[in-house]
C-alpha cells in the first residue's frame, strides 16, 4: 500500500505530525464544535451529534465502530483486532463530553468556537478531555498508516457522561465484559504536575461518603433553661467526630485498616516518593501536617487512607450569637480507600463505631451517600506501565516519574477489574488549563507529545524487551 | 383623710381589688395601647409617649418621678420615702418597653388594641412585662391609700430597653449608684413553672459567649489532593471543642471552676430540688442526661456552669455531597456562669487551653462577644425572699417554692451589685402566654394575684416576725 508511511521511530512520527497538523488541527476544531455538555439535558441532542461524528470519523480511520446505548448518554466503543492471535490487548479510555460553560460572560472567545492563540487552542474541552481524546486517535491513525501491520490488538472506549459521574457506562460494565476484556488500559484524561516534569499516575484512591446526623429533642432548646440537663447534640457530634481519629492521625474505628495491601520493596523503590514540603508550604500556606504522623507525607496522600470532615453545621451560624441547644447537628465525612478496603463496609465500621458511642440523650444516624468507589493500585512493574513511562521519558527527554493519585476516578477501577488489565494513567493536562472553568486551553505543543507518546507506548508494547 | 381604706388583710385586699377592677381595666388598657417597641427607632416617640403617660400616672398616685435620660430609651426612677428614718427601702424593677409584633398576621386581634377574652387580656405586652408592671403599681397604690402610712420607702425603677438588653440603664448604673440603693430588691419579670406551684427565684446564673475559628489553607482545598496532607480545620475544631469537657462531662479547662460559692446546708435545705425527669422527657422527648454527671439535674441547672456549643459550620452543608477541605470552620460557644465566675476571666482561660491545644497546621481564634454578665444567687434566708415567700404562700393557699433560674438577665446582676440589697425574682408569668410571640396574653386572675402578692410581701416587710 503506497500511501503508507513506514514510522518507526520518534523522528518519523514527529515529521508524520508536522506534515498533517493542519488537517489534524481542522478535525480536532471540528470536534470541539459540538456543544457536547452532558449534564444539561437540553444538550442532548448536541451530545448525541458529537457521538455521531466521532463514530463516523473512527470507522474511516479504520476501527470497527459500536455506539452502546446507556441510561444517558452513549458510550463509543471502537476496535482494531487485526494483530496474530495471542497478540495482546490495549484498551484506551477517554470521554467526549464536557463540562458547562457557565459564567459564559467570562469566556475571552466564544467555548464553543475554537480559536488558536500562539500554540495554545481555546474552547470548551480544549484539553479536558476532547483535546488528549483526540491526540490519542491521532495516535491510532498515525500507527495504522504504518505499512506493517500494528501487531497489537487496540480497543478504544470513549464515554459520554464523565463529567456527570458515568453511571451509564458503569451500569453497562457487566453486560459488555467480553467486549472489555484487555491485557493493558490507557486512562488518557490526566496531567502533569508541570510542564517539563513527566510522569504517569499509577493508581487512585476509592471513596466513600456519609452523613453523621445527631438528634436530641424535637425542637431548639434555650441553653440558661436546658444547659446541664440537655445534652447538646453539637457537643455529642464533635465527641464522636473526635473520637475518629486518634493523637497520632490515626482512625481508632477497629477494622478500618484491615485487608489493606501494600506495594512490596521492588515496586516501592519505582516510585518517586520526593514531597517538597517548602513549595507545599508556599502554594498552600500550611505544613502538611494532616494525615497519620508515622507515614511520609507522599505515602499519606497516595497509599493511606484517610477520613475527614467535609462539612459540618449545627445550631445557630448567623451573625451575632444566640443561646440555643439546637435539636440536630450533622456532619458529612468521607474516606479516601486504598486497595483491600470495601466502601459499604467501611460505611458499616463506622457506623457500629459511632452507634456505640452515642451517649444517652441523643440519637446518631449515619446515611451513605451514592456514588464513590473502591481504590486502584497498579504496579510499576508491568508491561504497560513500562511503555508508557519510556515513552514519556523519550519524548521528555527525561526521567518519567511514577506517581499515584490521592483523588478518586470511580469509573477507572470499575473498568479496570471488569477488563482485567495492567491500567496505567497518563495525560498532558497542566493545573493551569483551566479546566471546568471559563477560558480552557490546551497547547499544540502538548497535544504533539501526546500523539508523539501513545504512538511510541503502543510500538513499546508491540516489542517488549 | 376620709377616703383611705383601712386595709391590713388579703381579704380586704381583694375587696379593693374587686371595687377598683373595672378602673385598674382601663388604665392597663391605655397602657397597653402604646406601641412602645423598643428595638425599631421607627418606634422611638411611641416609646417616649409611654413613658411619659407613665411618669404622670405614678406622680398621681404618690411617687416623686425622675425621668432619667439614657444612651437609648429613657428609664422612670419614682420614689415614695416618707417611711420614718432608718426604715428599710424596697426596690422593684420592671419595663415597659416590648417585643416586636411581627409576623402581625397571625394575631387573632391588633397587638396594640387590648381586647378581654374571658379572663385573659390579649395585646402585647399584657404579660411582658406591662402587665406584671402595672399590678405592681397598682399594689403600691393600694397601700399608699391605706389610712397608716407606708412604713418602707419605696423605690421604683422602670426602663425602656430590657427586651433589647439594658445597655442604657446599664450605662447610668454608676452615676444613679446613691438614688438606687436598697436593703431589698424585687425585679418582678418573672413566671411560674404551672397555674398552681408558687415559687420566688433567688438567682440567674451568668452568661459569657464567643466565637472560636480555626483556619488552615488559603482557600478550601479538594480532599482527595489534600486528604492526608492538609490538619483539616473541621477536625481541628472538633478535637479542641470536644476536648473542653470530659466524659463525665466537667469542664476540662483548668482553672474554670476556681473560685465558685455554694449555699450552705442551711439555705440548701430551704430550695426545692425535686425535679421530675418523666415530665422532662415527655415535654422534650429526652432524658436529662447533659451537664456533670455528679450533680443532680436541678443543680446542674441552677448551680452549676456549663459550657454549650450553641453553633458551629464548616465545609459543605449542602444538600449532597463536596469532597473539600475547607479553609476555616467556626463555633459559637457561651458558658453558664455561677457566682465567683468573672466572664472575662473565663474566656482568657478557655483561649489559653485552646491555643495551647492547637494542632500544627491550622491556627485558632478566640473572639468574645459583647453582652453576657455575672450570676446573682441570693440566699432564701433573706427578709426579702421570706417576705415574698410568705405572700405567695398565702395568696395561693400553697407552700411557695424556692428555686433558681438557669437563665441570664445581666441587668439584674449589676442593678443587685450597685443597689447592695437583698434580691429576689418573681412573677405571676406562665410558659404559654405567648410573650415575643403573636397573641401574648395574661390572665385577670393573675394580676390580682400579682397585685395581691406584692401588697402582702411589703406588708410583711413593715412588720418583720
Amino acid at each position: 500500500m503506497k500511501n503508507k508511511t513506514d514510522i518507526s521511530s520518534l523522528d518519523v512520527l514527529k515529521k508524520y505530525f508536522a506534515e498533517k497538523k493542519s488537517v489534524i488541527l481542522e478535525d480536532y476544531f471540528t470536534y470541539l464544535r459540538f456543544q457536547s455538555i452532558s449534564t444539561d439535558p437540553a444538550y442532548a441532542p448536541q451530545v448525541l451529534a458529537c457521538s455521531q461524528w466521532l463514530a463516523d470519523y473512527l470507522q474511516k480511520i479504520g476501527f470497527d465502530v459500536e455506539i452502546w446505548k446507556t441510561s444517558g448518554h452513549p458510550t463509543l466503543f471502537a476496535q482494531h483486532l487485526h494483530a496474530e492471535s495471542q497478540a495482546p490487548t490495549l484498551l484506551l479510555y477517554g470521554h467526549y463530553d464536557v463540562q458547562p460553560i457557565d459564567p459564559v460572560e467570562l469566556w475571552h472567545s466564544p467555548p464553543f468556537e475554537p480559536i488558536l492563540r500562539g500554540e495554545e487552542v481555546y474552547a470548551r474541552g480544549a484539553q479536558d478531555n476532547k483535546g488528549q481524546c483526540f491526540y490519542t486517535i491521532q495516535a491510532l491513525r498515525a500507527l495504522l498508516e504504518r505499512e506493517r501491520p500494528l501487531s497489537l490488538n487496540i480497543k478504544l472506549c470513549i464515554e459520554g457522561e464523565e463529567e456527570i459521574g458515568s453511571a451509564g457506562l458503569s451500569r453497562l460494565l457487566k453486560e459488555k465484559r467480553d467486549a472489555l476484556q484487555a491485557d493493558y488500559i490507557a486512562i488518557v484524561d490526566m496531567g502533569l504536575e508541570a510542564k517539563d516534569e513527566p510522569s504517569i499516575t499509577l493508581g487512585v484512591r476509592g471513596l466513600v461518603s456519609m452523613e453523621v446526623t445527631v438528634e436530641g429533642s424535637h425542637a431548639d432548646l434555650h441553653s440558661g433553661c436546658h444547659g446541664g440537663l440537655a445534652y447538646n447534640p453539637i457537643h455529642a457530634l464533635v465527641e464522636l467526630l473526635a473520637s475518629l481519629r486518634d493523637s497520632e492521625g490515626k482512625i481508632t474505628v477497629p477494622g478500618f485498616y484491615e485487608g489493606i495491601s501494600s506495594l512490596d520493596a521492588k515496586e516501592k523503590s519505582l516510585i518517586s516518593w520526593e514531597f517538597d514540603e517548602e513549595n507545599y508550604k508556599r502554594s498552600f500556606g500550611i505544613p502538611p501536617t494532616g494525615g497519620e504522623k508515622n507515614f511520609p507525607p507522599q505515602e499519606r496522600k497516595w497509599m493511606r487512607p484517610t477520613l475527614e470532615i467535609n462539612g459540618i453545621s449545627g445550631g445557630y451560624t448567623g451573625t451575632g450569637f444566640k443561646t440555643v441547644i439546637p435539636a440536630k447537628a450533622f456532619a458529612k465525612i468521607s474516606c479516601r480507600l486504598v486497595p483491600g478496603q470495601e466502601p459499604q463496609r467501611i460505611v458499616s465500621l463506622i457506623k457500629e463505631f459511632l452507634e456505640k458511642r452515642t451517649p444517652l440523650g441523643v440519637t446518631v444516624k449515619i446515611d451513605a451517600y451514592p456514588g464513590g468507589g473502591r481504590a486502584l493500585r497498579a504496579s510499576p512493574q508491568s508491561a504497560v506501565a513500562q511503555a508508557f513511562s519510556e515513552a514519556f521519558t523519550e519524548v521528555f527527554g527525561k526521567k518519567c516519574q511514577v506517581i499515584y493519585s490521592g483523588a478518586t476516578i470511580p469509573i477507572v477501577e470499575e473498568m479496570a477489574a471488569v477488563s482485567q488489565g495492567q491500567v496505567v494513567l497518563l495525560g498532558l493536562g497542566l493545573p493551569d488549563d483551566q479546566i471546568h472553568a471559563p477560558n480552557e486551553h490546551f497547547g499544540m505543543d502538548r497535544f504533539e507529545k501526546g500523539f508523539l507518546i501513545i504512538s511510541r507506548a503502543i510500538e513499546f508494547l508491540e516489542s517488549p524487551k
